[in-house]
């Protein structure tokens, strides 16, 4: 295996190209597809340029490695190592104009995501994380990410991007429980709730219907900051689905109990 | 009185001026107050610092005309020319760590906002609109601003800031009414929204619970970029309350008839 030092060179400049082709589409009238049905889920152009650079320039440097999007088809998905990416998580808001989207790429190992990465290119904001600490490259040089230390619902800013998320009545009763008893609720975020939330200014990020590479790029950013992210029973969220992210140990479990107490 | 361009050199000194004080909070603990009687609502050190400054840059300038805000008392309120600030429109936003609050200006002549402008510092995005037309000074220099064509709320993407604004069970059930027949709906977004609907990524905003700081300088941006802005009666919203601003007359005709429906 590589350093973290040499997957970071790699990733980070790969981040950064991929970011400049979605600034190349940002604000731009887009081409929507809607491959849901029924569903409104865009996919844009910019989101499978985005993922065939990140692939190119990831499977050049580490070839042994898997590549797993949301474009396109696995490539030796079953490796020990794979780049896990979700070319622009919150392609609403990037249709809308709205900044609050960003590229996330995951190197996870052996099922596990050991270093995650979250990059906004009209901010030219690179989170990063390994689990253990976490830091913000930005406009303002290199610094260091730690969650708040809110300890009670009631004191915590809780995000959620959409209320849509939630997919059932009970998932909607268990959010509605969780922001009735916190100090703010808001929606919106998208990545970017998390990498508040790792930076200190969100507390709380209660989520439902996540893909595995929605959330796995965020865990070790949230966990280096000191945070904890689970499922809503309290176990590693590798599947995606419903998730929970909090600043402490005592919020995240204030928060699971608030949830359980009303999850079907 | 003085020509626009007089009006625009003193706002947008005093707006970056401003905003600088701004940025010197953003992202920092704050000392968060609470002014509603049971309600969340955040005012801050950069609040009443951001609106100091506008006042003294705005009331050295031009010492005959009012100037009203959030925080401080009115001063000179009954003039013909009154200069009408939110600070931060966007707190809960601002104390997220989220860039999309604004601070929101406009020159008021006897009771219609003729000049509006919303600084975003942190992008460093200045709008600007004078009702005929509307300009974003950035990153990019300065570009001209036009609404979408979009004429059908089935085309439409629909923002609104928090579900929590809509005050009655009948605003809520209106909304929803919008938010059903449109092609996407999320929230989010406070004055930055706006900006968006006007430089065409955005078709609407459907809100309800604005004061005038709120709304009278976006009305000039939307107005200038070929949008439509009314309250949920289809006029003037020059008192704040529910507003619906649209890309186009048609869409804007559409909303209302939507909103009325269901509207107490």
């Amino acid at each position: 295996m590589a350093s973290t030092g040499a997957y970071r060179n790699v990733a980070e400049a790969a981040l950064r190209g991929a970011g400049s082709i979605a600034l190349s589409h940002f604000r731009k009238p887009l081409a929507v597809e809607d491959k849901g049905e029924g569903a409104f889920d865009p996919v844009t152009e910019a989101d499978r340029a985005i993922e065939r650079h990140l692939r190119d320039r990831l499977g050049a440097a580490f070839p042994d490695h898997g590549l797993i999007g949301e474009e396109f088809p696995d490539e030796r998905g079953e490796a020990a190592a794979v780049w896990l990416m979700d070319p622009i998580d919150g392609t609403r808001a990037f249709m809308s104009g709205m900044p609050l989207w960003g590229l996330l790429l995951a190197l996870v190992e052996n099922g596990w995501p050991r270093l995650g990465w979250v990059y906004q290119p009209y901010m030219d904001e690179l989170f990063f994380g390994d689990g253990e600490r976490s830091e913000l490259l930005g406009r303002g040089g290199r610094q260091g990410l730690a969650a708040a230390g809110t300890k009670r619902l009631g004191d915590a800013v809780v995000y959620s991007t959409d209320p849509g998320m939630f997919a059932t009545p009970a998932e909607r009763a268990a959010y509605e429980r969780i922001a009735a008893h916190c100090r703010l609720a808001r929606f919106g975020g998208d990545c970017y709730a998390y990498c508040m939330l790792a930076a200190g200014h969100v507390d709380l990020v209660v989520e439902s219907s996540l893909a595995p590479y929605d959330i796995l790029p965020l865990l070790p950013i949230v966990e280096g900051a000191g945070g904890v992210v689970t499922d809503w029973a309290g176990n590693a969220p590798l599947a995606g689905g419903r998730v929970v992210a909090a600043a402490t140990p005592a919020l995240h479990a204030e928060a699971l109990h608030a949830l359980g107490a009303e999850a079907p």
